[in-house]
């Protein structure tokens, strides 16, 4: 088979650091370019430890130069880089034929207004918009297959959409009742010297963050009002929690008069069945993070609760996994015709 | 200044310790009886190295006897017993004129139909419901100070009502739209060896549990309903996180119409400004459980979302500490005409 | 390619787990038994969530039955058992004609009567040990191609004797002055309900135990003395600390006079820069056990100390990884002619 | 009784922070002055959550100028500051006639040629060298009592100190063959926003560092050749771990010919069976950092090996309490005629 030449724009922080370990190991990459400003002249298994002896880890670091990065003949490219920032590569990329899954927040958004709204700056890049596919695989895989541009979705919002789109699409569920409350692993905030993210700051800490208006809750919205056929809200409070990674969130809703509990576990089913990645649990099932980490499964468990009127759905995902690199990585494998679940067999 | 002799029955579990911690180290007691079946006849100090070298640590456990308990003295007795189990030796400390600071679940509940629904048995003692006081000392403190027996409240509860009750009482929320999320420190599941308890199976792992239905619901729509003046069904959803203690709470609930934020913030201000171990971080205040760990205090943050219409309550404690031995101690020295804060002025 | 039909014997702890996640992701292994006695009847995909969806976690567990386990068509088993009840299984096996991995204590030790100085017991079959190759693949490659009955070698053992055996061989080091310091995660001490084990016990906490004469110091002081060519005495110390899995070991030796740093550098060199699975991390290299968790790998880094004339050797490992089953999968690959790295190029 | 008059410079670190802790409780002094360059200006509430509502934590934090906190009328300083910075202050402290508590290096060594070696640049304060006492109370409480001002021991040093002097006093070691591994937790190195501390690069790995000449060796080795009475050069290996804090040591020597394992004990039992704060764990005692964290405590346990011929030391201490903020008010209980224990009597 010929190997897919590879590009990983921003690849030293965690979500970069993801992705080297899962397209390393992955069947039908050729890694080509990685790079890192600070790191650039390196090679990747001295600046990783971890990765030393891997096929490939010999490769250097180099500038996140688009020229550069073109002239490896890479095909593809995932961007790890920050909001804002991420844009002006991808259109660069793009102008020279690669195709582009973008870890960035700056494609989720269909509405540039939204994105303004909540990331505090323009759009970089308007015009690219309509081009780009919110990269969902398990909701919209044959637009990803033929997709330029890739926006691979937050961390925070995986794990909140999955479970719930199929019970909005269905009309299972009151979309104004919507609360999500995510717990995450401390990865999730970056690999940055900042004091906050101490080992001490962390370890036998939690706290809930960015309340009341995270800015995933813009993609998160986005989706969830497509899927309803209506506008909806939604009410999302993030945690850190010490570990590593991982994510779980629990998320209630006020089911509609009439809908019964085998209703919300047949959508459930319905929808993700077939689907390689997601691991249904069943009622009463509650995700445990430890079952997710370092693989691109979510799994999802709900209850219902006839006191309260209310769904439960409890997910766990990796939050560099499925969150972030896997995702990606399972995006691409649809965008290039290899089978969903290359690289990412991993347990 | 005389000490009050005190016995803990039941030291060898995690509350057990957390009592023994402050009462060993209390200004105001003298410890006169331990008790603990498995470790009868070693002295403290052998069995909890912790406590080698402290004043009072050469004590030695005992059975659990009634009799043995009073003939040491003892004026008062925490129990730190399984539900089911601490109605009868409370009774029987009663009857040898001890005054009885119960720990477990078994004279919190006012409806012995309510107890039997959430703990899957007959009440154990429906006679000594009617003198027990739900000793939560920020609401009820006259009352615990003349009891004879207390029922301490449950760590969850603690962390869930403190924030919720003084917006009930003003009515500046729906009730029937309450949803609590709590993330504990392993610490609140016991002390067995319980293969699910193991270090391997807690670290870097995350899960809800105990859904729909957990046993503090009980208690916890028992005082919500008392402050409202209606039936308050909540949702609650517990969840086990790797740190050994400490909870932090998350609660959204529907302002009702025309509430201002303001008035939420004067509402906790009134109830607990002057209140010792209640510290309010104001609005946009999120609770860090590494604040109060080996403290009785609970920290209170909140938000509201005009968005949503919701407000946002955030709470931390220890559930060793707020959530149950210190929660304790704060009640004795009521009981005892102490200090309110006497022993629990560690930070 | 044929894949190897292959049974895991006792496949419910730890390194029971490490060998199921690692055999369903083998691209030359077939698995078609699992053995547990408390799971028999349930699929591996139920008992551990983590594996579910993976290809192969159908299989139910069976019992531990010789018979059966042969009526699979199994070629290989590894045995994930305790010491004193693999032996019986081993020879019921090799009666069979299959091959065995052996990842207990069973058939490490030459000697019977060092094993029951060192376990307690009568060795359990001492016909079978003169079979047995000590599966060391960096030492003893070839006659572990050949063998029929490999003994795996234990955690602590693995990331002590690697470091010195060149060092020994080489006659570098006094060995009379080998200290070793190992810290090791959790798992190492097995998948069992004991209250010393619990998350609360373990977090937050660090000790040593097993001093002075830790079993493992039996195949250590064997392997090394074979290298020294003279019978070696060390000092060894064992300590827990609170991460999932890991060993970091630190080894100190009066370096022989006139022995230079770079023939440190050089022994080491010559021995593994060819071996897959050790990385030299050099003079002043600080092996970090984030660095080798779920790999195979070693990391082995060292410095020399003038002010004592002693030697600092420092090694890495997973010890589910290397120190067991990785390396009980090493061994496998030798055995059945595959590439020493099937199976095992994970980062 | 008047409570002495006391201030931290430098009280924003995790030692500063500790010493907080302590002194908000002590109940034999009153906290005057606390500085940060950083965080001048704000209450000591307002930026550590921990302590609101202690008494005393209306304190505002102040910049480091000595006449300002001469000005305070405080009598006494402790300085939780770099080495190299903290000799000036010293100096200018003194000179106000404060008695001064130094938990930095600069006055730990009696021979400014080591400083220069040990820390890279010329000892900021010869003059005062002399002056100064090495603060191990267990040793020097004569001198501390008299002393203006103390160099309180670093944290490593501590742990390895205090189980070896009383057998290189009594001549039962071999000082040639000294070798000390020491596990920390991270608090140790530091607040800091260095990469290297952050959560995730600190969870779930260990490593040695600061190999072969850590700075401590410096002031250890001053003080072990004192008490053996020739020059003592020993191997001192430090661990980060992933604990908050805690330091537990493992140190081996070869005991001398015909010394018996009871002549270890009764040397230990001599030198600490009345000092406060040592706990003797006897014969085949592990000392486990779980039981002194945030107490003064140091536990010491042992055991000998007639195999190799050595002696082990197990030594556990809260490198934040004994290792550095308990020790030192320790010192300054002795210095001020308080009781030794005074304000740390916590479990």
């Amino acid at each position: 088979m010929n190997r897919i030449k590879t590009a990983i724009v921003g690849a030293s922080g965690y979500t970069g650091i993801e992705l080297l370990r899962l397209l390393l190991g992955h069947p039908g990459v050729e890694l080509v370019a990685v790079t890192s400003r600070q790191e650039a002249g390196k090679s990747l298994g001295s600046v990783f430890p971890r990765f030393q002896k891997a096929a490939g880890s010999e490769l250097s670091f180099i500038e996140p130069d688009p020229d550069a990065i073109a002239a490896t003949g890479a095909q593809a490219a995932f961007l790890a880089l920050p909001h804002g920032v991420a844009a002006e590569i991808a259109r660069a990329l793009l102008a020279r034929g690669l195709r582009v899954i973008d870890l960035s927040a700056d494609f989720r958004l269909h509405d540039a207004a939204v994105y303004e709204e909540f990331y505090g700056h323009a759009h970089p890049a308007t015009d690219l918009l309509g081009d780009a596919v919110y990269g969902l695989p398990e909701v919209r895989a044959e637009k990803i297959r033929t997709a330029n541009l890739v926006a691979s979705p937050g961390c925070y919002p995986t794990s909140i959409m999955l479970p719930l789109l199929p019970l909005l699409r269905e009309k299972l569920i009151d979309p104004a009742t919507i609360v999500a409350n995510s717990m995450s692993g401390v990865s999730g905030a970056g690999r940055k010297a900042d004091l906050s993210l101490l080992f001490c700051e962390c370890n036998e800490s939690t706290r809930a963050y960015g309340v009341p208006k995270h800015r995933h809750l813009s993609e998160i919205e986005q989706e969830l009002s497509i899927a309803a056929g209506e506008t909806v809200v939604v009410s999302f409070i993030p945690h850190l929690i010490p570990v590593n990674s991982g994510i779980v969130t629990t998320t209630t809703a006020k089911l509609r008069s009439g809908v019964t509990p085998e209703s919300i576990g047949k959508a459930l089913e319905n929808a993700y069945s077939t689907q390689p990645f997601v691991r249904l649990l069943g009622r009463g099932g509650c995700a445990d993070s430890k079952n997710v980490t370092r693989t691109n499964f979510i799994d999802i468990g709900w209850q219902t609760d006839p006191r309260t009127g209310r769904v439960i759905l409890m997910s766990a995902e990796d939050n560099l996994g499925k969150g972030a690199g896997g995702q990606a990585v399972q995006s691409f494998n649809l965008m290039f015709g290899l089978s969903e679940t290359d690289g990412l067999q991993n347990f």
